[in-house]
């Protein structure tokens, strides 16, 4: 039998959405509980190895900013359980019902938060999954560029992680680094585009423009890329770029599969709320963050979200009738 | 003959707003320019003596933040001009102008941001405006706390600025403190009220529920303070309260009104925008921060509302059309 324990506000995810609403949800002295699936807080920040725009601090890396952020809620008496994936969100009679991965105990509470981040998009090209199995595929250049001292590898997408870390790939590591993107421009900050090709004159960079990947082939063991067919899609032209490494920046998707039917979602799997508020159309749970429809997704505007999210509680609280209001069904989401 | 100088950005107020949305907007290499009425930048939050609950700081001075900030907008290229309040915003046949009261300049840009922020709200009582000339009556208790030293002082508000400088005010200065609100609860934090009372056991003060401030009664040389008439709102009973200080905690007001016809605003001053996008009805301008209507108020939104408007520069700098757009005039907003 599993132990049942209760908060009044169960935040799901740890991110800086999360530890936002944990920030004022523990300053307004409700019992606050912090499920992370992963082994730390931070989510997607951690793999951010410099900050440099988020309003406050000139530089400060990720791993830091975290260890902030993380003091700051618990000294204000909010609870972090990390490796706890939850699996499922249910609406009892009056409460909600939380199960985690880690299943020894269920959680219940009155409120949620939602912020459980984005990860990775994946480009399913065929040799991907293979390659990435074999440590070859990466999609975080902070984590796995150092595997790539003095080697060569392709970098894919066209926005501010893609052109970023380019950049630090090949200033740090790799005897040679290709950019492939799909357009002509880039999607990245046009400061960030400048100090690409500033970069360029002194690191062995080679921006390939329009271009797609087509197929990471691996050696005949598998253990290796053989080469990546890329494609030219004015000329269609193919070419075989041999590289011991493949760096994906496609953007993020949504962690809100695991979900199941209690909110809808919109195709990509971002959690509609009212702007302003953060509310969904399930009364008691709000949503902050990358996973939000209509998210700025920057690390200043993750925070806000969880702050504003925060903010609503004190209402839902003081309203006996609010845990049972019904939940919006409006398949257009009643405007949001 | 006024000099005109040209921006491509111009953020009006140099307050967290307007200093995150200068940060985002120099990141991405637009000519931006910051005027602030103020001799210094930061806005009301260098009147903050300690900032801890903006996320990634567990403690900061309000000054100390603005220097970061400051230094990290400047560092990317942005101007900042002080001692330059906006009295003047027109939209002109293909840029906006803007005239400030140190009028040796005429600004023109093609992006506005307006970030001006709001000011303390008095209550103006009989006697307040007097007082406030004798420096009597005070609306900031990190500003002026010092001028009561070993004094007798009346705090007014239910807030959290108010609970937070009654308790900050009685334990480092006043020999005696009363805090009077209109309501029987107090809507500030819980955190706060908790701090409150926990103060209470340790320094002189009078927490008084509810009351309202009636009259502040100069003495015969109109130099100081005489008393306080305040009202019991149950009983109506007044009562002369001998003070030598009076504090107003009562919020804020938009500091909107030098706007003129060029953007509505609702009845309290605040201008209606766009929450996903900080859009106006004006195409070219945006809002941010504490004037803008439904802004959650906070150091952590404001910054964010900064990052939103600014992110939105790029996407009408790449629509030659866009400045062409005529205004919306419905006298709704059009939804917003």
């Amino acid at each position: 039998m599993s132990k049942t324990t209760h908060y009044d506000v169960i935040i799901i995810g740890a991110g800086p959405a999360g530890l936002a609403a944990g920030l004022y949800a523990a300053r307004d002295r409700y019992s606050t509980l912090l499920l992370e699936k992963n082994g730390l807080p931070g989510g997607q920040i951690m793999l951010t190895e410099h900050i440099e725009n988020y309003p406050g601090y000139e530089k400060v890396g990720g791993f830091e900013f975290v260890e902030h952020m993380k003091t700051q809620v618990t000294n204000f008496g909010a609870t972090i359980m990390v490796n706890q994936a939850v699996t499922k969100l249910t609406r009892g009679d009056d409460l909600f019902v939380i199960e985690t991965n880690n299943g020894e105990k269920t959680f219940t509470t009155q409120a949620v938060i939602l912020a459980p981040g984005s990860d990775y998009r994946q480009l399913n090209l065929p040799g991907e999954a293979s390659m990435r199995q074999a440590t070859r595929v990466s999609y975080c250049a902070t984590c796995d560029g150092a595997f790539y001292k003095d080697k060569e590898v392709l970098t894919i997408g066209g926005g501010n992680t893609a052109v970023e870390d380019t950049v630090y790939l090949a200033s740090r590591f790799c005897k040679k680094t290709t950019l492939i993107h799909r357009r002509r421009e880039f999607r990245a900050q046009k400061v960030l585009v400048e100090e690409l090709y500033d970069a360029a004159k002194k690191h062995n960079i080679d921006v390939k423009l329009p271009y797609v990947p087509v197929e990471i082939v691996p050696t005949a063991d598998g253990d290796e890329i053989d080469h990546v067919k890329i494609k030219n899609v004015e000329t269609n032209e193919v070419e075989e770029l041999k590289v011991d490494g493949v760096f994906i920046f496609a953007g993020m998707v949504p962690n809100t599969a695991w979900l199941g039917d209690l909110l809808r979602r919109d195709e990509h799997g971002y959690i509609p709320a009212d702007p302003v508020s953060m509310k969904t159309c399930v009364p008691g749970v709000w949503v902050a963050g990358d996973c939000r429809m209509n998210a700025a997704m920057q690390l200043a505007t993750a925070t806000g979200d969880g702050v504003i999210a925060a903010m609503g509680l004190r209402e839902f609280f003081r309203d006996p009738g609010a845990w049972g209001a019904k939940p919006c069904e409006d398949e257009n989401g009643a405007g949001y």
